[in-house]
């Protein structure tokens, strides 16, 4: 078997705390299984190797339920037996691809290909040793059906009679935008350009001077390009895309302090507690007279609720809590968005020029604060959230109290990944990752795994929120408090709790999940 | 000046029809720009360069107003001279930045670093020759705060007494899986890892076991390496992500034919119409009696439209065109979702299936259908849309009627940039693009232009739909249609032009546009 190997006098320690790190992604399969590879790969015999394994107490393993550590609870599945993730046609389908289309096929055909590839700016690309040719390994882009000029090709190769270079591509074809004396060009506008010349500084004054130009359409790939000479062989990504759109916000006009009614719309949904929402709006016009609130208001009897900037949006009855929340911000013009829940009671505390600091000067996405309770606790509900790659049969999905890191200049302030339900983001942030209209009622941190390496998160304890009082014995409630914990607090035969797990069983692609 | 050159004997001709490819981004900067820079940049007396020049009749510069071609209109200035789009603090800031933040400060801060910086998995690196480091150039990944296996590392070094190699991360350690005999390292668990060996073999073995673990906490950044031996050094980057989440959707269960029910959903915005709102649903209710139908409604005095399967969204009074959108959009559940008009009339040849099966068998995002007015003419309005880098004056956008090239295997469809408002399209990929809710009157190629890079758009002339007649003089016009054509078509005096032509200038940075 393996144990745990140290250097003699060098020093070598185990990596300090942090079991989860050695789970890593190791290219797609499990640590074990690629250490052990290699190790027993049969490589240069004669060379001893003796391999570390992972320190007792390490994340669970996705193929294991049973190995736990004192800081991780046993992976719960998600799935009961009966769900399967069929991969036959009509099953659950479509991940996204994310940037990058599959290559195109023959000229003039166009996307016929299988959708999820992957795209050919992800491959693996090797650089080889000692090779004469020189090329940019990163950083080519051209727009689609542009031109751009090739920076950083040359050769270095050693002194002969004649010099060769040729350049192959697939979704675009090359010329030259100079002739240099010396230099015989074949190919000029077609996919495979040769270079020939017996001077080697004439050469690589021509290589100066070669375009590509992409002649096969797509929106959004890659074009791999072979970069060759006798012997050597090398290749490169050109990016073709469109450029990113900005979405871009007017920030109305500069004063002294953040124009708050400009830069900010206040957002919230509500059902059936109007008095509630009626106290809310009234806390945020103390301070903010003529910020846009947004509610969208799925209650069976909908009231209007009047007031100069003031937009209120009527769902079917029930159609739920994250679709109430999607439409909400679909509405929204302005930079920001803050989020509030309708019993919500905005205090002087409640300082969102803090928020909007926060945002306005670091490269965040959205800043969270916190919810003090009548009892006099804040709560800030961060919580630090990843995934352990699990393969064909699913991930595990990780929620931990906690944060990542101070941030720095601002005290108070912390990196994290979820926060509680009141929150300066982003405007276009929030609107890329959404609130999937499917959770109608029991859901929260699914906004932020499914912001997952969109969203960069914060939290600053010190802007604060009042929540109005939960604290009601069940005679205590009005009317309308009954019911609305009626469609609430789902009783455990309700098929919302279902249907969130569904969601990450099926679209997430979650097959476990562990929180503390 | 300079001429249009012609290498003798070489064969070379002028790349073909197209003008428009040569308005390249050239690394930023206009082609005549670099090609003469390059060519007079005084490297290697003695050699000879003649340039090449783009040839009459091409793409108007961004910084001539004057340069035009026979398949060019002029381009239009969007902005007037009074408009200013200031770059001090307090203009319109925070320009999309996509993936890849900048990199993050000193250890333990976080990232207090100014928005809008290059990532480093976008900056140019060139591999240089001759070099016996062997490295990956591309697609190393790593989840945040994870470890992985860097694979391809190697020395291909001359004989020497002793090898060397170091590496040095920004926003990571490195570490050894396992411990080669005959090696010394220095480093492990750090940012900074030297490797030292007499015998090669052993120290190409010890890297093939080198870790990379994310220390410092990002969502989505990268780091860029360094890699070195005695005299020579290269760069390459490890991205730091998550995988981006799926989005996934329940496809129904599979039949002969496709569930339109469980995988579309129409979406449509009514405005004081419900005659034809209504007609629209019956027309729809003939062939497709189950699928749900989503009307966002912006009437001033709304009524309400019942029946199974049918969801009514009641918004502000006038609220707009693309806010309806936004707001029906983000109501789906439903894999794809099906954009009509609220005059729109369902008929035999309306064939939603043709189009779901365009999006299932290829990487479309979205495929448009024909719109047959009263006269018998069918119109796709195919456009294609490209935007010409102008600096930071503004860019330039052009539109042209037609599309790219054909669909193969799918006769009668082509792939182009924009088309008509009747379309199928990957919900998850509308609502990434999503409708400006500042557009209320004007708009529709606006979506498009939002989508550059995003959505690959397809059209299949072949899947109609009627309009109901528009053809009405004005004195037969009924009260509701005279109402509606008051607000749907504004006079010159109506600010909503000059808001589209502000968010072009403003929000997407085009300072002008040309069409045919």
């Amino acid at each position: 078997g393996q144990r745990q190997g140290q250097w003699p006098g060098a020093g070598g320690h185990w990596p300090g705390a942090g079991a989860d790190r050695w789970a890593g992604i190791g290219l797609g399969q499990g640590w074990a299984g690629v250490t052990g590879r290699l190790v027993s790969a049969g490589c240069c015999p004669g060379i001893r190797v003796r391999a570390r394994w992972r320190p007792a107490g390490s994340c669970p393993s996705p193929s294991s339920s049973s190995a736990s550590s004192s800081r991780w609870s046993s992976p719960r599945p998600l799935a009961p037996r009966s769900w399967r993730r069929s991969t036959a046609a009509g099953s659950w389908s479509t991940r996204a691809t994310g940037s990058g289309e599959p290559r195109q096929g023959r000229r003039g055909g166009g996307p016929g290909v299988r959708p999820g590839t992957q795209s050919p700016a992800e491959q693996l690309l090797i650089v080889r040793a000692n090779s004469p040719l020189e090329y940019p390994a990163q950083g080519v882009e051209v727009r689609p059906l542009r031109t751009i000029l090739i920076p950083g090709l040359s050769l270095q190769a050693a002194s002969r009679k004649l010099y060769k270079v040729t350049l192959i591509a697939t979704l675009g074809t090359f010329d030259v935008a100079a002739m240099v004396e010396g230099v015989k060009a074949q190919g000029e506008g077609e996919t495979r350009l040769s270079l020939l010349a017996t001077q080697l500084d004439n050469l690589n004054r021509q290589l100066q001077f070669v375009t590509y130009t992409n002649t096969l359409f797509h929106p959004n790939t890659a074009d791999t390009v072979q970069f060759a000479t006798d012997g050597h062989q090398a290749s490169f990504t050109i990016r073709i895309r469109h450029a990113p759109t900005p979405k871009l916000y007017n920030p109305g006009t500069p004063g002294d302090d953040y124009n708050i009614s400009a830069l900010v719309t206040i957002a919230t949904k509500t059902f059936l507690r109007y008095d509630k929402l009626r106290a809310l709006i009234a806390s945020i016009r103390r301070f903010y007279p003529t910020v846009t609130i947004i509610i969208a208001d799925d209650s069976q009897h909908p009231e209007p609720v009047g007031g100069p900037h003031i937009e209120q949006y009527f769902m079917p009855f029930g159609k739920g809590w994250f679709a109430g929340r999607n439409l909400a911000i679909s509405q929204v013009t302005t930079k920001y968005v803050l989020w509030v829940d309708d019993d919500f009671i905005f205090t002087p505390r409640t300082r969102v020029e803090k928020l909007v600091d926060v945002l306005e000067k670091t490269s965040l996405d959205l800043v969270g604060g916190g919810v003090r309770e009548i009892t006099g606790v804040t709560t800030t509900y961060q919580q630090k959230i990843s995934v352990q790659m699990g393969g064909e049969e699913g991930d595990c999905l990780q929620t931990r109290q906690g944060y990542h890191h101070l941030l720095e200049g601002f005290p108070g302030c912390v990196v994290t990944d979820g926060v509680v339900n009141f929150f300066l983001a982003r405007t276009a942030k929030v609107l890329e990752v959404g609130f999937d209209p499917r959770l109608s009622r029991v859901a929260h941190l699914e906004f932020f795994i499914d912001g997952l390496g969109v969203l960069h998160v914060g939290s600053c304890a010190d802007v604060v929120v009042d929540h109005a009082s939960k604290l009601k014995l069940p005679w205590q409630k009005s009317e309308s408090e009954k019911q609305y914990a009626k469609f609430r607090y789902p009783t455990s035969g309700d098929s919302s709790v279902s249907v969130k797990h569904g969601l990450f069983y099926f679209k997430n692609h979650f097959k476990c999940m562990t929180s503390n």
